[in-house]
């Protein structure tokens, strides 16, 4: 029976782990019942597969469009670093040394110079910016990269840490610190934010990291950061204003309207596919993943309840999936090797948002049967009305996990002021909002007593009057601003 | 004087070499003052600037939409294959060993196992088929991926070799053999010849290559091949027909409807960012880079004649760019610190297809003048009649250059029959189209005495009548059909 052979050997008969009992298992059943990416050979790399790849198409499209209505021109440069490139800015290389995959053969010889495969573009696309930059006409310069990068991971998980990753870097370049600083802001904001917030459907924390928490050689980052669903937090998306410390490194300068060297000040940012990872935990449940619409490689199957290829509901099913393919991403589901159950089933577990039944009775009611993937909800829709409630219906999915994620991230999130309530509090998960000193060496003994560190200082901290204290030390907390605290990824 | 220290360090005022007097420096000037690439700093490596970037972004685009259309599924595998999957297959690993790239340092250590940079993805993916395929209802499995791929190269040339390239690869598995090479057949004729003529204008002769210029592994492999200006070939795309070679080395099996076990057959195809220097080399002339319309970033640009930045020509110029902006892919060239002439040279430079001049004589006469990139000629337009005028213009050139590009391939091609025929018309350049042995040894004598090789055997090529003998060793021709020769990239 080749059939049942079949169906043992793919994912479809396992189980899935429950979150609430073991929310790592969960994680991992989830990218696997879905079918959106498994461990490569080499440890530590991910085969994204068909179903994980059509997210990251949707989300480079999407992202992409916004950057070039932002004017930012998309190139490439090599993957292959020299090695005396990265030790020219001095925080730069001591953060990433521990990461690096070395090329030492090439072309069947030892190399003279190792090459270090990119583990983020900096000092490669700097050294040319450097070439391209003149004067201040040629400012400011925008420049997006598409790429692979490697940063060698020891504890790998699908998606969220892995040794390859794909991703984009924004780079660019400005006459003034100001410039670059507010710029490193508005990608936070008007495309990070809106991005994870109006598609993702994850509502996001917007601040700056700590000094231990920024990249390696920026002087500030800037963050987005999500609550997952076990509490802990997952950095999203980092925007880096660098002010001229790569710029001094490398010598990119311009001629300014006065007709004097200046160094240029940059900024970088980037969105990984970690960001499915965030998708995955963010709105997923026990059944299996579940997407946002304005996301999902499919927004609506339909599934015909049907015996024979000549049966009048498959017909209609072809019809208004004829109807409805210009406007939504649709799959029609005509096998006929699958019992109905199975594929609801199926279709479930790969998180489609809307799923529309169509059986005889149905047909001869003139009627289907929409079901939302998120509440689980049946709406028994008109045959000529169906164009109409799947819009709506995708667009109260799309708010509902949004909202539903974000009521989740307000329930989670707490003020506490002393150390008892701090710990106390961490165990449950979710957010602290707490003042800290600002000490580099008080968040690594909090990280080394709890695991938890500053996730930010909000954008939108309010200065608290009187005289407050870190949560930790007691020493001075310098700005009177709460800092979130959290376990993260 | 800012200006003028700009103007000299920009590439604007380099002078471009005579294809005529010096072909290479020639190429290399074209992709210097059109802004393509440039050398990266490891030798050998690409930096692709922005415009060239944009077209390799066109490419992507009509290939990418054109394989969902077939049914082809995105998606990534790692960059990092294990050495030992590359020896899995004889002939694969003989053919890539001097071109790999090895990592032999990770995360501070030493590897276990050597890991190889990707030089193509066959090893590393048919890993992961063998766990997909289980049924013969999972066939056929049709995979591709965009990828950057290394292969280590002694004498780089931007775009035509490189040690690191962009491209897609293509991977499927088939039930039987003559589905997969049906398949490989496919992809060459339905998706790289009609590619390369339709949206390239760059004229191909499709054919099978000879055991010595097939790919690693491959039972057959199938080409597109394009005759350069300088009388060159350039392989332009490849699939390949790799019957059940790797399905054995990696176990990839599917249980068919008998309930037995059988290897799958698999094909591989891919084009890569070569293809930008085969639209170089195939349309450029002595004042620089020439692009057919279907691919070229810009289609038209508007140069208005202005003083100040309120003439009514400036003006006139912005509503003709805001009608025709959702139509063509345009540019308003609006730069109040370059002079016209500066403006026009700069558009030449960067192949443009179609220039829109509009002065203040122009705009009284209700008029404009549209001028050729790829004939010069200038053509006087009624304001009333833009669209409809540069709508015919684009696809004149483009036919135009294609045209052109078939005139000369037909040209430069000749039969000859005998060797001393053979060596006069190699020194003159072109596809010589003649009889041969089809022995390995010979081809190898004769790219020893000449630099050429076969290039193909045409698919229309025609069984001739008679005994045919083999125009450099005299052996017996087996085909009596007519094999190309040519030097090539």
């Amino acid at each position: 029976m080749p059939q049942d052979k079949e169906k043992l050997a793919g994912s479809e008969s396992k189980a899935i782990a429950k979150r609430a009992e073991d929310y790592s298992q969960w994680y991992i059943d989830i990218i696997d019942v879905a079918g959106l990416a498994e461990h490569g050979p080499v440890k530590g790399t991910m085969v994204i597969k068909p179903y994980g790849y059509a997210i990251w198409e949707n989300i480079q499209k999407i992202l992409d469009a916004k950057f070039k209505e932002l004017g930012v021109q998309n190139a490439y440069f090599p993957l292959f670093i020299p090695e005396s490139f990265l030790k020219k800015e001095k925080e730069h290389v001591e953060g990433f040394s521990p990461e690096l995959a070395v090329v030492t053969h090439g072309g069947g010889k030892k190399l003279e110079e190792p090459l270090v495969v990119r583990p983020t573009s900096e000092t490669i696309m700097y050294s040319t910016f450097a070439k391209w930059i003149h004067s201040y006409r040629d400012l400011p310069l925008l420049i997006n990269q598409w790429a692979n990068v490697v940063r060698w991971e020891m504890r790998p998980r699908l998606f969220l840490r892995t040794t390859e990753f794909l991703w984009q870097e924004g780079h660019t370049a400005h006459k003034t610190a100001d410039e670059a600083k507010e710029y490193a802001l508005m990608i936070l904001n008007d495309v990070y934010k809106w991005f994870a917030q109006e598609y993702l459907a994850i509502p996001v924390l917007v601040g700056q990291k700590s000094q231990n928490e920024r990249f390696a050689g920026a002087l500030s980052t800037f963050t987005i950061e999500a609550l997952m669903q076990d509490g802990k937090s997952l950095q999203m998306g980092t925007a880096h204003d660098l002010s001229d410390h790569f710029a001094k490194s490398f010598e990119v300068m311009y001629l300014d309207e006065k007709g004097e060297q200046q160094f240029v000040f940059q900024t970088s940012w980037g969105v990984s596919t970690r960001l499915i990872g965030g998708i995955v935990m963010s709105h997923s449940d026990d059944n299996g993943l579940v997407l946002p619409p304005k996301i999902a490689p499919i927004e609506l199957v339909i599934v015909p309840i049907f015996r024979n290829a000549d049966d009048a509901q498959l017909q209609e099913a072809k019809k208004i999936a004829e109807n409805l393919k210009n406007t939504f991403r649709i799959k029609l589901d005509e096998r006929d090797n699958l019992r109905v159950g199975e594929k609801f089933f199926e279709w479930e577990k790969k998180g489609v948002p809307l799923r529309l039944e169509i059986g005889p009775k149905d047909l001869a009611a003139g009627q289907c049967v929409l079901v939302r993937r998120d509440t689980g909800e049946k709406i028994v829709c008109p045959l000529s009305d169906v164009e109409k409630t799947v819009k709506d219906l995708l667009e109260k999915i799309q708010t509902n996990l949004f909202e539903s994620a974000l009521a989740r991230q307000k329930q989670n999130t707490v003020s506490v002021d002393n150390w008892d309530a701090f710990v106390e509090s961490l165990e449950k998960g979710g957010y602290i909002s707490a003042f800290w000193c600002e000490r580099a060496e008080c968040e690594l003994e909090i990280k080394e007593k709890t695991k938890a560190t500053t996730r930010c200082l909000p954008f939108d901290a309010e200065e608290e009057t009187g005289k407050h204290v870190c949560v930790h030390c007691g020493k001075a907390a310098p700005q009177g601003k709460r800092w979130i605290f959290a376990r993260a990824y």
